[in-house]
Formats: structure tokens, sequence, C-alpha cells
């Protein structure tokens, strides 16, 4: 949704929901509807919008006022030095006569509910969150630009990575190898933890970099993605390091279909479910069902994990902005594991655009 | 505190304010408690212990139930799958008969507040966050090894990063060096986001590594931390690149003698504002205090902010076992700023143990 209408939606979602204020505390979400993003840490940090009045005001720790001012989009913004209570910061500005609170209550703490509970004695919290992620889970083309660029930046790092890698080079090495190009790209950060894992080790659920050294004849998993603007990229591409086995090839083949026949049932209209299925059934065809233990993907924008869930039970319909993974793999212990991740949006013409462009056919390195 | 006596110490608090039952959330407070360590993301994860019968379970998704099997202390571990509601799984587990829970209040959101509030209907809720915090507030020495192991690391990196910083290379290119180099030497991640600032960016509250070139005749101010094996680090250094002015210089000794006079308040039985009461004076006394905008230090250890606040108005009496940081600063708009900081923690007979021995002595590099 572009910048100008949110807000817009909100008040209307208030004004239906009898909401006098809506307190959003996430720096995501705030950075969402206002374009300036902090870290607050402890201090107190709130996008405030008031119903009754339409009126919108940014609480900011006093440090970061002037910046608040040049690059967010509000108006009001109230600077709260380290001897104020934002609480009561909040309360002068804006008086009694309220009644609703809309609040993201899975990032709202008890204590924090304690205090709103405590300026308004006798309040009701609504729980604005979901319609929050609901407005952020279709993206404008502003943000896929933003997306684009990080997928490239993501791709080039992958190629870095893969004139690298090399039997006896530890996953951690090559894991500060990638993280290090990350940077020099001029990434923020890696979205997530950065996955790399050899041999009978790709087949772990949970695995992570370790010292263990890229063996030959194996699979080499590389799961990564940059922070770039404010938006994630994420990728899978699984290797074999020398010739490999018949056996690794034909997992290579069924997940490679499976990933390519998933992103051949997006279609705007249609259930967010098929998608799971067309992956599933293709594996489970050839007969690896039982490894393939995950949903075929996610959502994903300014977090690295949003709305809409790509499972088998998500009768979503899907509709042009949203923006997915689709990531198959199969994990057989003690033989290793494949995954083939591409980031798929769906255009205003109701197809799958994939921004991934990096070659799935199986390649041998090393 | 040693591991066996924490779960005791638990009970007996438990006892005192007739908590039925503490569900413990936090994965650095499970971990204090269990010696197992998991990101559980959005799935259930909960270490539990019943002050009715004093027994303690340790609630996992089901990937992690092998893992926390073996490296925790918990011998009852109850593995929760995708499909189940950990919820309703802790309520069979535990049954009726629960009218208080001591909860996180501070990391415990509104929703999941709710959910336990459906499961014992009536029941409220203890805030024994506080207390957690002020067990893992006095460090054993066995954590102390491990802050010691992370302390050597950071200074390791910071050695490589002197021998590579050279006017003309931009922070950023500098901070993804140093990120490098804390992950070849083992580090699991940065402790907190790098800050490596030139000149007058060194002044900027909130500075973070940007495109800018590390300049001549300016301050080059490097605040860094490495966690490893699941302890922090934090120490911050500020060089000269070339031969700099006499103003730099009177900053630089002014911050240094803060640093130390800081550092020799250290006492057990005085309360902890004498150390930022001793560096705030002597800045003061030198004309810099306007300049010095934020406490003297903070805990730190699993967290890299922990209690207590090294601040003016922190009435805590010191005592064995706080682990803190010293970081005067001094930051003047459009000139640069400088800030020393060392880790400090107290041993067994109440004097300062300095943990970093990275030399202060104003050097001058490029």
């Amino acid at each position: 949704m572009p910048t100008a209408d949110r807000k817009t939606t909100l008040i209307q979602y208030m004004s239906e929901h009898s909401i006098d204020l809506a307190v959003i505390t996430s720096p995501t979400n705030v950075y969402y509807f206002t374009g300036f993003y902090c870290n607050p840490h402890e201090r107190f940090f709130a996008y405030v919008v008031d119903g009754r009045t339409g009126e919108e005001t940014l609480f900011v720790p006093l440090l970061d006022r002037a910046a608040a001012q040049e690059e967010g989009s509000v108006s009001r913004v109230v600077g709260i030095s380290d001897t104020e209570d934002g609480y009561e910061v909040l309360k002068r500005e804006k008086g009694s006569g309220v009644h609703r609170i809309g609040l993201e209550k899975n990032m709202v703490s008890l204590l924090q509910g304690e205090r709103f509970a405590g300026l308004w004695p006798g309040c009701g919290f609504d729980n604005i969150e979901e319609f929050i992620l609901s407005l952020r889970m279709k993206k404008s083309e502003q943000e896929i630009g933003k997306v684009v660029h990080a997928v490239k930046l993501v791709e080039q790092v992958l190629d870095h990575a893969v004139k690298l890698a090399v039997p006896g080079m530890t996953e951690l090495e090559l894991t500060a190898e990638l993280e290090f190009q990350m940077k020099r790209l001029g990434a923020e950060r890696p979205s997530f933890d950065s996955i790399v894992l050899t041999g009978a080790r790709s087949a772990l659920p949970h695995g992570v970099p370790g010292h263990t050294p890229i063996e030959n004849n194996a699979f080499l998993l590389i799961d990564i993605g940059v922070k770039a603007d404010g938006y994630c990229s994420d990728i899978t591409r699984t290797f074999l390091m020398g010739e490999g086995t018949k056996e690794q090839e034909s997992i290579y083949d069924a997940v490679l279909n499976a990933n390519l026949l998933g992103i051949a049932a997006v279609q705007a209209g249609r259930p967010v479910s098929v998608l799971d299925d067309a992956a599933r059934n293709e594996i489970s065809r050839l007969g690896y069902g039982e490894y393939f233990t995950h949903r075929v993907g996610h959502g994903f924008g300014m977090d690295i994990h949003e709305a809409p869930s790509i499972s088998g039970n998500n009768g979503l319909i899907m509709e042009p902005g949203l923006l997915f993974t689709i990531e198959p793999g199969i994990y057989v212990p003690s033989v290793g594991g494949v995954r083939i991740e591409d980031d798929v949006y769906i255009g205003e013409d109701g197809q799958a655009r994939v921004l991934t462009s990096y070659p799935k056919e199986l390649t041998r390195l090393g």
C-alpha cells in the first residue's frame, strides 16, 4: 500500500472498531507508517494516532527528535528526555476520554500494558497488530524496488561464495567471507543468521555453521539474505562439491521440480495452500515425502518472516502485492539435505514475478 | 551464583511470594537456569518450576528435544510438535490449582498473558523478572572466565583493526574487516552493532558506520564487542589519525583521567553512583561537563545491557560479582568525540579487576 494511504486506512479501521487511540511501538510498524526508523532500546517510542481527532504524533527519545523531524512524515514530534516518563508525557498530550486503545498485543509487554491501564483506568485494549500486518503484507511497487535491490546484493554475495568454496574450508570460514562481502557491497546486515552446511549436516533442521570442513562428494547448502534500505532478501542454493552420487542427483532433481511446480502454481485468486500442495505432491510422488519437513515458504519484507505463511493449511486467497519465498527441501539423515529457495512477488496481472535469478540447475563445485 | 544454587534460590523466592508456578520464557533466562540455549522463534518455549512440588520442566519445540536433553540440566523435557498448542500442553502437565504465576512481565506479551489467564481463570501474575535479573547480576567465577575469553577475542579484533585503519578507508569497510575477524577468531557474533566513527561523526550520539572515509588529523572511535560461549565483551578505544590538534589531545586526556578515576572509585560497600560521580566531576572540572551526555557505564553478561546501571542516581551498593563497563566520553559537536571503555569486575576482595587490557594512552595511527 502506498505510504499516503496507510494512515487513512488505519483511521478507518479505528473508527469501525471504536478505538480512541492507536499506540504503535514496533520499530518496523512505526517505520511503515512514518518513514522514520529508530531502535529506541529501552526508551519510550511510539507512533500515536488519535481516532477522535485524526491527529498523529510521534513520541521519540529526545536524542532522536531532529532525525525524526527530518526523516519522518509526522509533523508533530514529541521528544522525551531521559528524566521524563514517556507514559506521563503521552497522557499529558492526549488527556482523558480514552476508552479503547489499539495496541500490538504480541509486541506490548504485560508491564507496558499495566502502564497504559494505569493512565486510563478501565480502558480496554484492542489488538491492531494483525490489521497492521495485513496492510504490510501487500507490498507497493516502491517496496518491491527495495527488495529487488536486496536480492541483487545477495546474489552477488552468493556468486562470491561459489568462487571461494573448496573442500577443506570450514563452514564458518565461508560464512565469514559471505558476511564480509555483504558489508562490502553496502548491505546493512544479514537478514537472518546465515546458513552454510556441508554433507550430512545439510540435513540438520536447525543446523548452524560450525568448524566442520566442507566435504567432497557432498552437498553444500547455502541459505542467506541481506537487509538493505530496510528490506530483506532470502535465497537458498544447494551445490554438489565434486561429482557426487546418483542418489544425490535424484534428491536434487526432486527438489528442483518441486520448486518449479510451486512457483508455477502462483496465480491470484487461488488459495495460498496450492503452492505447498504443488511442491509437496511432487516430492511425495518421487518417494521423498517424509523428508520434506517444513512449509514451502513464508512471506517477508521489512522482517524476514511476515504474512502470509505459505503452508498447506493457509486458505488465504492470493492477490497482487504478496511477496514470499518458495523453498521446498528434502533432508535425508546421514545423506544430506537440498533446499532451493526463490523470492516471488505477485504482480498487478496476478502472475508470479520471480525476483531471484541465480541459476538453479545442479552445479558442481570445487 | 553457581548453577546449582539458582533453582533453589528461585523456589525460595516463590515460596516467600506464594507463587505456584514460575514460567520463564526469555532464552537467556532459561539458559541461566538450565544450561540449554534455544531461539524458539514463535514456538512455545518455557522453563517451568512448580512451587507446590519443586519439580522443574523444560518445554521445547519438538525439533529441539534431543538437544535440550543432552545440553540442559533439566531431567523432564517436554517436546511440543508444530500441531500442538504449547499452552494446552502446559495446562495438561500442571493441572489446576494454580493461583499465582510468576512471569517475566517485561518479556511476556499481552497476548501471552491472555493465554495464561485463559488456562487458569482468576489467577494473578507476579513479576519475577527483577528477581532473576538480580541473580544474574552477580557473576560466578565460571561466568567471568567466559567474559575474559570474550574480552581476549575482542582485543585481538581491535588490534587487527588498528593495523588496517588508514585515512581514506571508509567506516563501513573497517567495520566489515572487524566483523570478519570476529568470526575468524571463532566468536559467535558481535555482541551489539559495531561502531566505527571518524572525525566530527565520532561526536554523534547515535552514529552508525557509513560510507564516510576515515579522515586525517581526526579521531577514530571504535566501540565493539563479541559474544562467545554465551557471554559478551564490550570495549571502546579512540585513536588519533595523524598528528591532530592540541584541543583533541586535551579532550582525550580529560576522558582518560575520567576513565581512570571511575575505575579507581570501584570498592565493594560504596554505592554505584560514586563511579559516575568520579568520572563526571573530573570532566566537569576540566570544562567539558556539558559534553558528557550519558551515564558512565552499564552492567553486562549474557546480554550486552544488564543490571546494574552505572549512573549517578543508582544507590545500589557495590559487591563482589558485579560486572560492568566504565566508559566516560566527551562529544564536542563539529570537533569529535572520545570514549574510553573498559570492562570491570568486582572480585571477592571487593576490589576492581579490569578485564580489558588494551592500551589507553593516546595512540596516533595512519
